[in-house]
């Protein structure tokens, strides 16, 4: 089958086995989203080798669970061990034996088909399209904040970041009725948040945290979410935070960041690492149309045209792109 | 009188003008402690200017509340605006606005007198001696770890570092029966912690954080407490910390780090910044004698030799160094 592999260098495969594995579903790929994590695998993150891609949604072709077969689905990337503590609770998402999607020791979605077990496989409800259903995996990660914290309508947040992912966030931090602010640099992207957000502010290239700060009223947020996926990132939430207050990081990459810890302690702030999220949630928000993500999507390219969105996705300017898996499979 | 004062080099003064501030009461010094705080300072940390200490134990000479004047006091460090919200709640630690004894904007303890308002300063009940109620200040920033998370007798807790703070830590959580590790790098600093805490591990120096977790076992941790005061605490502590657990951030130091936080974003790990407490936690371990901290200490030393005691309270295998305020008044 054709499939986008990473093997030290991106490229596209014609010759690569149908991944079938013992107990899981075969699911047919129909489309695909690329994560600034994928483009950071690319850059040397997570050492990942094989098939990339964790955002999709398919159809299943195959399962032991025959109940599946032929149903449009989305996938919980994070596959445990089944065995220990944390899979038999429930939450295989930090499993120390866990395979992830195009991730970690398995191989992703950029391809005609992939393997997961059927108790990772979701129904998409038919209010949700192809389109929107791929937007089911970074939205669960942007409400896993809301399982982490609480947010009230009285909360002073600022999200850094006008990216793929931020956009998401912003949306779905706007459910909480919280007074919002987003930092971002790029004009466009700043616009197409003003559907959430009322407080925008364009930064300048390595503008100092000090005249951001200043810049964005001068006075610090009760809660920072660190989404730029830049390692500027975290210096600059750490100086927009107020004492005692969070800073939620979301950003993965794979630089080293010098960071002046002094601060943090000084002013006793938290800082969160946050990751992925349940699914059900973020099908809920999609069906419901309380988010649209219509807007936040670039560019449709087919899956043997995948170097080029590679290449498109890694341009400032873009949102998401999607891989169309084969011709007659359309989004 | 006479002072010990940073003023871009540290020395010692005979001719600093006894400091008297409008409704504040004035203490006569009888010793003070020489913190790690204390020696990043004279590094470049918190560019501070005047007298350095803030960890002492003195006798209140003048008090607009004259029930104070006589008492053998220790005082909270920081001193608020005693307007804001956070001052009016009770709490000037975090007082934009603050003062904090010997670290900014207010001279300290290594002199023959110091002012504090009244509401600073707690008398010493008399089971406490001059030497140890010195270990008020710092014994409450240990107990401020407890204020912030919940440790239980189940909880695989790890303290690095075997310094000055590091040992009055893992006193403070062997209170909860948790179950307690501590990695140090001087073999006569973690013997002395061995009051405490049954597993102790010596590692070397530039010892990779691999090793070390493989040194104590290979099984990560519930909770990290980094009290190394050093740069490589950090990295240390995220390979330490199981996935979701949290690390207490306690050292402040003027270094940056580089810290590769991906792996706080996956294993979605909470870092907590920890600094001052309240003080009658600690006055009420030390009263009870829960707490002992008479090994803790390395030297005395008269005020008039500051220097020479700075320099011993640098030497790696240096705990506490105290200074006499003057030939009358011994600890």
């Amino acid at each position: 089958m054709k499939a986008i592999r990473f093997d030290g260098s991106l490229r596209f495969a014609v010759d690569v086995p149908v991944p079938r594995r013992e107990g899981e579903a075969l699911v047919q790929v129909l489309c695909a989203g690329i994560c600034k994590t994928d483009l950071e695998i690319v850059k040397g993150y997570a050492g990942f080798r094989g098939t990339l891609g964790h955002e999709f949604v398919g159809l299943v072709v195959e399962s032991p669970d025959e109940a599946l077969i032929g149903r449009r689905v989305v996938g919980e990337i994070n596959v445990g061990c089944n065995r220990c503590e944390l899979c038999l609770s429930g939450d295989s998402r930090h499993c120390t034996g866990r395979t992830v999607l195009g991730i970690k020791g398995r191989d992703g979605a950029f391809a005609e088909f992939l393997s997961l077990p059927p108790r990772n496989l979701i129904e998409v409800p038919d209010e949700i399209s192809d389109e929107e259903a791929i937007f089911t995996e970074p939205i669960a990660a942007a409400c896993q904040i809301l399982d982490q914290i609480s947010i009230s309508p009285s909360s002073r947040v600022v999200v850094i970041g006008d990216g793929k992912l931020a956009q998401l966030i912003i949306r779905v931090l706007a459910q909480t009725s919280c007074n919002l602010t987003l930092i971002g640099k790029h004009r466009r992207k700043l616009e197409l948040a003003s559907v959430a957000v009322r407080h925008l502010f364009q930064i300048r290239d390595r503008a100092e945290p000090a005249s951001i700060l200043k810049q964005v009223g001068g006075e610090k947020f009760d809660v920072v979410v660190e989404a730029s996926g830049s390692p500027s990132g975290l210096p600059l939430a750490i100086s927009l935070v107020r004492p005692r207050g969070t800073i939620i990081l979301k950003s993965t990459h794979h630089a080293t960041t010098p960071v002046a810890m002094s601060p943090v302690v000084v002013d006793e702030i938290s800082i969160i690492g946050s990751r992925c999220g349940r699914f059900h949630r973020a099908l809920a928000l999609l069906a419901s149309k309380a988010i649209d993500v219509r807007d936040l999507i670039s560019e449709r390219i087919r899956l043997d045209q995948g170097l080029h969105a590679f290449d498109r996705a890694a341009e400032p300017t873009a949102l998401k792109v999607i891989l169309e898996a084969s011709g007659e499979n359309f989004c």
